[in-house]
């Protein structure tokens, strides 16, 4: 299901679109929910009115869990009390970007590194509420050229790279270590003490089911930044409004 | 195929079979391999002999890479050159121990805490020789009642524990913490800074490689100590003698 929300005016701001993205996004909140908190500037917005919301008495009852510390901060801040999920072990709803998305509304997540806290947070939700623009929708996932993050153990993490590299030949796989800052070229840690390393693919993969079991099996991987058939709605900022799809 | 060798004498220690199997396994050695060595007090035995027939000329060329600190040091020490998966990501041999082995030589490994670094050296090995005795041989596996460890991500291991547990819940499965003693109730750490859940089966768990992927599917766990269709050969030493059981 698709449906248009265009807007009267001609031309707005990125942020301007963000914002309206995730107030829709925001919608979807019912008081007493368990929310998944998600990362990068869009959520910010929907973090914001969620406090805004509260505040206002519209919204009550609501306990955060965030995938980050920017968020966490923030979601602190406007006056959301946050939690684990060791405490709630099922959410109601979760809220995040995504690198990409393909017409099945599987995603590339975790460019900015957390995508295993945002895997286990957003995979015990039961409905996921992804806010992207235009430009992060694609044919097939890795269709962007930019990075497919796979989180591994620092241990012989060549090994583990080459091994994925290998896995993916066929579509011309190349598999870099995510690094720091490209001058120092110190590897990026993530918050679970791991390596990232980056696959760019240059030819579709194929079957994304088998590929993430294929990941997976790889001993030294530990999570991989496909998200398949987890997101329930996908809202997409485009220059004269947005558009929503649901599963 | 199964070979029984039986020794004339009518007892012989714990040890001295220990030290026959390990025996046995090194006849798989031939110069110029790569070779995987495990870890145990069995394939120590293992180790020293394939110094003593550096030493004696009879081997050649051998390279060793090591799953654990112990044997790195008892290599070194028996003269034995060694190297990593990175220079060398294809493997002649492994020789390792178990915790279970099952009829289709299915294994439980792992009860000493490293896991990951065994399945990432004997997954890359065209051939793995396994040493265990007899009590370490089962039905199933799962079915010693014993741990089967699980090594996951530290952050919201709860929540993780739990995933793990529920997912096997018509096999009575209960998941708990690994801790370094029993008093201190530290958890358990590995050498990539992971926590391990081990997980306890009432019943057989039945398909393993559907088990094998539901667990790697689950978003903080890092791998599980079941080593599916990797064991070549298994060697076990029994109370009168050695077995040899080839895939």
């Amino acid at each position: 299901m698709e449906a248009g929300i265009f807007n009267s005016s001609s031309i707005l701001t990125q942020d301007e679109l963000k914002k309206i993205a995730a107030y829709k996004a925001v919608e979807h909140v019912e008081s007493g929910m368990i929310l998944g908190l998600g990362s990068g500037s869009t959520v910010k917005h929907a973090v914001d009115r969620i406090g805004e919301l509260l505040q206002m008495g519209k919204l009550k009852n609501i306990i955060g869990i965030t995938t980050s510390e920017n968020t966490h901060q923030r979601a602190m801040s406007v006056g959301i009390p946050l939690s684990d999920l060791d405490s709630h072990p099922v959410l109601d709803l979760a809220i995040d970007g995504a690198d990409e998305v393909d017409p099945h509304l599987n995603l590339v997540k975790g460019r900015c590194g957390s995508l295993l806290r945002e895997k286990m947070v957003e995979g015990a939700c039961r409905k996921f509420v992804v806010i992207v623009d235009e430009s992060k929708l694609v044919d097939h996932l890795g269709g962007s050229g930019l990075a497919m993050p796979v989180e591994v153990v620092p241990f012989c993490w060549k090994f583990t790279a080459k091994t994925l590299q290998d896995l993916f030949s066929e579509a011309g796989c190349v598999a870099k270590l995510k690094t720091c800052e490209e001058e120092s070229g110190e590897p990026f840690v993530t918050d679970n003490g791991n390596y990232i390393v980056d696959l760019y693919f240059k030819k579709d993969i194929g079957d994304l089911r088998a590929a993430s079991e294929a990941i997976l099996q790889v001993a030294g991987v530990v999570e991989h930044g496909m998200f398949l058939n987890m997101a329930t709605t996908v809202i997409v900022a485009r220059e004269l409004g947005i558009t929503v799809k649901n599963k």
